[in-house]
């Protein structure tokens, strides 16, 4: 049985109104996790942003779980962390019990490229904010994480490895060094 | 009746086990929310990477909620939206109930200053990010958010606004301007 | 005597070689700083993109000289510091040499207001770098950091104030309090 | 000819004064370029605060010519652009100058890998901001992304990739795939 999906309905109410049974269907209750929040373009504008906010969350857990990682003497289990997390912490969360089943399957994502697309809404978001002068720092930064996460090499390391050769004499690695 | 809260312990064996009672007790059941994590600290260190992420979760959840009250054409309720959130969404998490329980009471925040204190966890997550070579720039700049927050003024950007003057003849606010 | 400002010309090479006089005139040398960079756009491009470097590197100085500010048991003059770094330093440029003079017109900066304006550059050099799916963290920043700037209140800051009086009991300040 | 450095001096007045020979010759001019700034320690907090900033001003540079080689419709030709802005331009500066120097002797940095050493000051930079409550999103920004150009796969990108299979079932990539 299907848990049913959150709903942010934008337009007139009429049509809301008439398509209220889908609504009340698709949600995971009749009256819970769907709403009309406004005119047409505002079911998309808050869906939206749930996924700018979404990015924000998933980087925040990320970060945590690399600095548990890198921490090596301590012999963390993440999988066991991430299941102590799901009951009675702060960080409780559905993205968190998705942590703990990905790292259930695979406790050190071994098998996984580190490379994430992104579908949108995470850079509509931040052109919003930016639009709207709202800093949205959080937001931003794990949207450019996802651009790292995507390239072979950066063209801004190596301007950085030149400059510093040039300034300090400091060594450069060159294609092909190991 | 409580729920309980997550304990993650650092220790021994021995001591562990004979604290056992203790701890089911007051985790949310006595085989949920808690573990023995790893030796003497290990507790302590998750516990601080649990709350470095919630830095960030917190950020995230703040970000998009001003955006959302920026965007004024639309008259967005800040309130409604954190409820619909709630039920099947992506973003559903304990922080999630409280933002919507904290908009039920008011739903502007107009009474709030938004003076957000740090208690150390943060900046620790961060130092030992630093120590470990890991990036953890949403952390970071979450609890330097924060620093922002508790600024009465900026000297970087009265910094700034002296350099647009020098460089561009740009108009400076003074101190007594409106 | 002016030293002339550089320009950065696109456009086809007909018009280009046609309006050279202007450009030698206009330069600070017949051949030096300025050039034909491109087809129509790229000049108004690179000129973009020059103004992106040109936020970082503000925010750059701007968070050095507050550090150093900040550290008030050593009681450094940012203006004697300001025209050492003139000579001889990494970080000398023009922007420093500007940082120095509005330090010797006012060392503590303190009839100046930490309010800064954008006109654009800024925001379009952002669009720009997530529409090529390039990171550019800090240009991104030190962009936010002047909405920042411009903001009388963070609602973001009273969301997360809301938040920690929820869960932790963490005292908040209301308005009106000192 | 050496162009002499910039120096920063601390400790008691009269050790500084037996030394002054020393500075006045090191520095770029008898009375250019170097400073008795403060107690001792002073000097390696200013020159520390140097570095950060420098950090800064290098990833700003690093972000604008990435976005400008990006843009390849344009077909832009770095070595000419920062030898542009060398004359008459508001990033005219000694790290541009080494930006020129760099990109004339290789167009396209092909040969460099783009792995960036720090050297320690940095660092020591943020946890002093972080101390002071001093935000500096840019200079820690600037830190982190050196962290990422030394890391061959990042940990935490796996575990974005790893939620976002979870939730939406999108395609992750796996070692071994193209």
């Amino acid at each position: 049985m299907s848990e049913g999906y959150s709903l942010m309905i934008g337009g007139e109410q009429e049509p809301v109104e008439r398509l209220r049974p889908i609504f009340e269907t698709l949600a995971p209750a009749a009256d819970l996790g769907w709403g009309h929040v406004g005119p047409s373009g505002a079911g998309h504008f808050v869906k939206m942003v749930h996924n700018g906010i979404e990015y924000g969350m998933m980087q925040a857990f990320a970060e945590g779980f690399e600095i548990m990682k890198g921490k090596t003497e301590l012999g963390l289990d993440l999988y066991q962390i991430s299941e102590i997390w799901r009951y009675g912490s702060v960080v409780r969360s559905w993205l968190l019990d998705l942590a703990a089943r990905a790292l259930a399957e695979d406790a050190t994502l071994s098998t996984l490229k580190g490379w994430v697309a992104d579908s949108g809404e995470g850079r509509w978001t931040v052109a919003e904010a930016i639009d709207l002068d709202v800093p949205a720092p959080i937001i931003t930064l794990a949207l450019q994480m996802r651009f790292i996460s995507r390239q072979d090499e950066s063209f801004a390391a190596k301007m950085l490895a030149a400059l510093r050769n040039q300034f300090g004499g400091h060594a450069v690695k060159r294609e092909g060094d190991s």
